[in-house]
């Protein structure tokens, strides 16, 4: 499936029972709806999709389905984040197998390589597999920066052909942009900073309150993409209270919740994450209806012409 | 003087002589130079003049120099950057004995206050003047952040009106926003996030590569107010490698450096800083040498119709 | 096989064939040359065993040939840093099957998990497990600290029975005895900070360059606890540059390169870490050396009459 | 005055009244304390004594009370802590005028110098006088940090005989005394790591808690010196809880409501910095109270016999 590393793709959640097994029908109904609301394509087993507690055999679990669900629409792509180079490589070849359309990467995990063994690491697993990659870039919470000169030896490989930028420097879109041009493509991977690389030209988003408001996450990345920034600006402030629970250690719980209270996902989650409870519960619970009770009407953000960016 | 928060505000170099005194020949050159590229502003004494370094006879020459030769045409505004509440609350009032127009106004120097203490020095040193105040919040540089909830209380000193948002935090701009909309005017002050602030709704921009380039800093400034973001992009991101330049410890040495090179300033900064020599001289004039060989045309920027903020 | 939280621990490096294979036999060597220098237990499979690269089937070998070749002489321990609260329940059965006198036990691995919930997976594992437990503390590199407060709900389960102490505050031993005394034994975990830590009533010493020079380790514990302070200050003031080899993010292979220059251990890693090369292998290269060729005479430090600590 | 850097010396707290003037009684009573109590030296104007927000005249009020007090039985230094170069040669000439013993000289204030600046800076006002120097090594609260490679540097003034070690690394005091010798004499700046240093070798201890506790931490100084470990070890747990408030950004406020409840001090400090209120000053008077009532008998700890360090 050929397909553009362009737009919106939902890191989606991963939807568990009460007795802590993968809750397909949950997990296809949340996915319907983002399929409804516009995305360009979905990953499994992100961070969001609570990846370091993942079993292998649920992986591929997770792959078939979306596979089945989007039935070609979008693409489905897997994340990989493993300890070992070995490991990642084996990953990489069960997603192809399984039909992925693609792969997010990430740094080795638990590691902190140097410049030299991270380009080895990211080069070995591309030069292993056909499948594009799109490559993860965030060393506030992984600690290894996918640095500029990095990216000029990953260049070599055809197949990473994006970034999911999540540096927290909006300014390093504007430097990928002045160095590469249009090499890698750009999707922004922190929700609250999203307006602000696809108006600086990055090309789409990785988010992740689109999990729970899909339709919103999608038109603003549309109207920003069609010239009509005031129109964004004004959704964008709405969900700014929702986008900030993206970047807190417990996101996937805050997220999960704004699913639950948005009626496309559950509350459940797996050891070591456990379930909000208390005050912060009650906390967070507040921002998202708060958000929902003010949730703005959305223009017709399906059928904008979107321009290119000033490249 | 009535001036709004708005527009382009060099935080100006002071200018020192091989002798280690102030150089006002060369202070009026930028200044001319500022002027005529059509700043909307000028700050005197902050962290690019020098401040730690600087007696206060000569920040009274330097402001009442700056009132001469702006003749009205803008604010000239000074810095406020003191260890005791006492020493501010002179320094304001000094300030204002002098006929500056406004002040720039930091928190406590060298101790790390709370909430209630940095609540307590603002409000003191803002009921203390007439003066026209922007408080600088810069937590990076200066270890203490002014909080959302500190704006809340600094909301009754009326005199304050505007913020200069270094957190390097864009979603702030947004954040502010959402919390007291129109009430404090929001100047970006890290230049490389500029762009990004503005087009989200910041009022402004306290300079600093403005030292050496102030057309194409005025123009960037207007143009994205004009909503003309394709030819505001294009500038910007030629000038990156430069607006780099500021956030570094040696953004004085640095940007002198560029005034230099462009024409309007000289490299002689006041102990403890030295000049910059060998290897990172050398880096840093190929940098600047590259954004002079490589210069934008600008468009007519001067006579551009700007629309407000949409909020 | 009853054991004392007392005494050197190596946490033993994982000897790799050029083949990227487990070289057994001079795993051996090492553990012999460990166990003739008077070690008081070992530790498999920690951060230096490169843990986050090997496999189940690898860590259950490496168990094995420890448990025969130490011969019951001391324990044999391994390490459980695992993602999700399940899988380490799991491998601390698998440890238990296969013959391990104890565990150490990291707070999970990949999610930065708050108080309850770091908690509930300590205490989860502790109570799936007869073994006992020494768990690992390092909120430097694991991001995770294993608070005072959390100590106390740990205190219940009897077969914690210590700390590795990595917090790099060496007056969190002070504070651990003030608030436990005598109940969680403290194993210091950083090298450079052995002495101090020991001296102010830390049980023993999970140690890293004790990999390439066992003696020497000893004999500063041995020295300490027998109330030789300038003896073992004049070993440790010359081990310090080696030791400093210990708190860099290529202690792996920087420990390694020693084990080798000291004739017990090669420098074979597995990916994503590589072998040292050019400058930086010279550079650490040149402090073995200059280590190996100033060694101190050692005096007979395995006769000692080791005092208590005072308590 | 010659004296040895060597022992106990307490950084005072400058007393105020509650008109906010110099309490010069206040002051007196404390410091006739801290000479009863065995101290070897003291400093004024360092950040406990609020060195940010004294004038000049007060500066010169203090070191002349202090040189009238203690009648040259210890020596009397002062901080000199400035933003430019030449106020700090200027603050240094007036130490010597007023007769002050020595001066502690940290890097300069409000900007991070790099090696060479921070070299100049510390060069110039050590070779502008005769003052024996005590270098303030503290880049936790003021971001530079004397490298051993700026110590080489400094080696050739002969007047910087000592440094204040205040990074937080104990390992540090192993560093410089590998790289140095006997060069530059080591007193500890943290509290909560004095004992610590002590044993390793440091000479002496710039201490905080001392200004409420002068005796405990004089016989903490003393007793390690004598080789009795565990009489300083009991006294040094029992201080613990009252020496980590030296490390918090309020230590100047907790300190004093120390020496307030001691009967030596009192609470008032001068803006920014803000009387305690409310929650946090009950929860530090009750820490101070608890520390007082559970305060331990002292052994005779004046006439002992102090050992060389193990050099």
């Amino acid at each position: 499936m050929h397909f553009e590393w362009k737009g919106v793709f939902p890191a989606l959640t991963t939807q568990f029972t009460p007795e802590d097994e993968l809750d397909i029908p949950l997990f296809e109904k949340n996915l319907a709806f983002q399929l409804e609301a516009g995305v360009d394509g979905v990953i499994l087993g992100g961070s969001l999709g609570e990846a370091s507690v993942l079993t292998t055999p649920e992986k591929e679990i997770l792959v078939k389905t979306a596979l089945q669900k989007t039935a070609g629409q979008v693409p489905v792509l897997i994340n990989i984040a493993e300890g070992s180079t070995r490991e990642a490589v084996q990953q990489a070849a069960l997603a192809a197998k399984w039909g992925a359309h693609g792969l997010m990467l990430l740094p080795p995990m638990r590691y902190k390589s140097d410049h030299r063994e991270t380009v080895a690491y990211l080069k070995t697993v591309a030069q292993s597999t056909d499948l594009p990659i799109i490559v993860y870039n965030n060393p506030v919470d992984y600690k290894i920066e996918i640095t500029l000169d990095i990216f000029e030896e990953l260049a070599e490989c055809q197949n990473i052909g994006a970034v999911k930028e999540s540096t927290r420097d909006v300014s390093n879109v504007t430097r990928m942009i002045n160095r590469f041009g249009n090499r890698f493509k750009i999707l922004c991977g922190v929700d609250p900073l999203a307006m602000e690389e696809l108006v600086m030209g990055a090309d789409g988003w990785v988010a992740g309150l689109v999990d729970a408001f899909p339709r919103e996450t999608v038109a603003i990345y549309r109207l920003v993409k069609a010239g009509q920034l005031e129109e964004a600006a004004a959704i964008y402030r709405w969900f700014m209270p929702l986008l900030d629970l993206d970047i807190h250690p417990k996101l996937v719980q805050y997220i999960k919740l704004a699913s639950t209270q948005a009626g496309i996902g559950s509350e459940y989650v797996r050891a070591p994450r456990l379930r909000l409870i208390g005050e912060e519960r009650e906390r967070i619970l507040e921002i998202i209806n708060e958000g929902i009770r003010t949730r703005p009407v959305l223009p017709d953000y399906l059928n904008l012409t979107l321009v290119n960016n000033y490249l």
